[in-house]
């Protein structure tokens, strides 16, 4: 709660802030709040150090952890208890703010399946189906380990890690949501951040952090989407500035969609192998991002959830949902790597299929249409901020 | 005309047939009717030899032929040109067999596009959506030169084809036809026929069939499934008994869904590399398969198409369109190949999709339901004949 207050506060504050010294220290913040000024601890608001840790949040949590919690509890200096306690809260609050958006309507709440993985480790998917307000939401984390399939490893190495040997222990843990408004001017939102372990046959570790968060509006409400760029925008800055144009254009060429020469939505941030310069730093960040979805992505929710809308524009809608299942099942790394490897639970990783979709042949937006300006923006991706 | 009728005594008089000696020359067939014995020549109905050509239906096709209608009757003992007469009259064949029932319940027609590819050849898709029989049914040829790209080079040595160099010529020439109907208790059917010619950079060249024919029903209704493969069967066999329990095999092989340990239908006849023992014969072959689809498909069509159905089996059938979905954009390796090709027509190869599809998050139909019996023959193929 206290949190909560402060975020809102914060929140509040943001819109005329400027940072001291943010790229040597990350430790203190000014803001000018009234015409005065007020220099307080960044620690606060998700910057590590003396922050309450996401443990204390546990008894909100959607179900137990993975892991024990008195293990949790016990080893919270080591980064995989970090991480597992920090997507358990994220998955949390964000739950609960998206069933807070169904209150009014119905009172739908989320399904809580927890499960375990035969090879090691297991997941919790949350999922909200056929809401009012929510078609499909889901809200996955999941912690497993073992020995990395060969298919991941190919995988991997195709990117630039290189292991010693063929038996490779992994530990991966990861919080990841889809959420699919029923509105088809509400637009639907992902994201994504996980931490990876891996130690080699020598005995050689490697770790990183890999996520993202990025929208997909069915039609261009520029201020929703400005909005959304600039509180990830603030995420980033608060590392480093030269973050947010960098994963910013690596979200606009990941989610491209080949054969269609279009990317799956108007983008957000999306990176991977963050390993610098330190893992507390590094933790932080993620954390900073993963904190930002709520700001950046309910006021959508709750400005269009109340929207008219006609059958065409839901048409339309189920049209782009198609497109969207094109991008998870032919390009996305993430959907191929869960369903490649042996003993995944596709279920969860499915999750992020819309409730409906539908393919028309040779469907094109009437020129100058409002379909069409969406259809623009996602071959002519633009800066938003 | 004439065919038609030819083809509608073989049809009426198959039942009580045996053939000799099938194996060693193909050109004679021993029919019963009605208690006496009746010889004639098996070229009257897709054997070859005499056979009335592909080309002498022309005046039906859904468009001009890719090729130069004067060039494909000039060159009628070029194997590129044989095909492509042959897979323009298949396509017109099914096409108006489609329309044909769409008839008396509004009389959509076909669409026909006819398309150009940059680097050489070209197609004519054709696609009736949104019909009171059919929601989706696409039927697509294509004639397409030039050189092998890399990514479809590296596709075809994956799966032992050997070819010298990097510059290898190709020439490919199919019919791909998908069928999602509106009612749900008429399944899905799905075929290909293709003919692959390379050249390597030393001049060697080699050439092959490949293709196939299944069915995808939401429920499962055994005498359809056995009608269906019986035709399959009865095509395989005027070539060679071993045929249909191998391509049977293939196909159940082939359309396996992996992730969910279930085949996307009840299989069919399925194959590649086929270019034994003469060119010929392959071609009499594949064209006696593509010859197959209506007698095995339409009646289904006919049977089911004023069933009465259920808010529930319509749901169901939507649910089955996603995991088709799942298969054609995951595993399909044709879909792959296409999509992965640079300057290929998408739109064509995305013609497979259903104009609507559904995704729940764990959906499992209820024990001993119908809809759970389909679930067990996907995941336990059954031998039909």
């Amino acid at each position: 709660m206290f949190r909560h207050c402060l975020r809102a506060f914060v929140r509040l504050a943001s819109t005329r802030e400027f940072q001291v010294p943010v790229k040597t220290t990350h430790r203190f913040y000014v803001k000018l709040v009234g015409g005065g000024t007020v220099l307080y601890q960044l620690s606060l608001f998700g910057f590590g150090g003396s922050r309450k840790p996401d443990i204390e949040s546990a008894d909100t949590w959607m179900a137990k952890p993975i892991t024990d919690l008195k293990y949790l509890q016990e080893n919270n200096h080591d980064m995989k208890c970090r991480v597992e306690a920090m997507i358990m809260r994220i998955q949390a609050e964000f739950c609960h703010a998206l069933e807070k958006e169904e209150e009014e309507e119905g009172g739908k709440k989320f399904l809580v399946d927890k499960w375990e993985r035969d090879q090691g480790g297991g997941g919790i998917t949350c999922v909200l189906q056929d809401g009012t307000v929510f078609e499909k939401a889901g809200v996955n984390i999941s912690v497993v380990s073992g020995i990395l399939p060969p298919s991941a490893m190919q995988q991997m190495r195709a990117r630039g890690k290189k292991f010693e040997g063929e038996k490779v222990k992994f530990f991966a843990a990861g919080v990841s949501s889809v959420i699919h408004p029923k509105n088809p001017h509400i637009p639907t939102v992902h994201f994504n951040y996980r931490y990876f372990e891996v130690e080699a046959e020598n005995g050689e570790k490697q770790w990183w952090f890999g996520g993202g968060t990025d929208l997909t509006p069915n039609f261009l409400e520029e201020e929703d989407v400005v909005h959304f760029h600039k509180e990830l925008k603030k995420a980033c800055d608060r590392h480093d500035k030269k973050l947010y144009p960098k994963y910013k254009k690596w979200c606009d060429d990941y989610f491209f969609v080949t054969h269609r020469g279009e990317r799956r939505g108007v983008g957000g941030i999306f990176f991977d192998d963050v390993d610098e310069p330190t893992a507390d730093k590094c933790f932080d960040f993620v954390t900073g991002c993963a904190d930002s979805v709520i700001p950046s992505y309910l006021p959508l929710v709750q400005k269009h959830k109340k929207d008219l809308y006609s059958y065409k524009e839901r048409e339309w809608q189920l049209l782009r949902r198609g497109r969207y299942v094109e991008f998870n099942l032919i390009y996305d790394r993430g959907t191929k790597f869960g369903l490649y490897t042996p003993g995944a639970r596709f279920e969860s990783i499915l999750m992020s299929l819309p409730l409906n979709a539908r393919w028309e042949y040779m469907h094109k937006p009437a020129p100058g249409s409002k379909e069409a300006r969406l259809v623009d923006v996602l071959q002519n991706p633009r800066d938003w901020i």
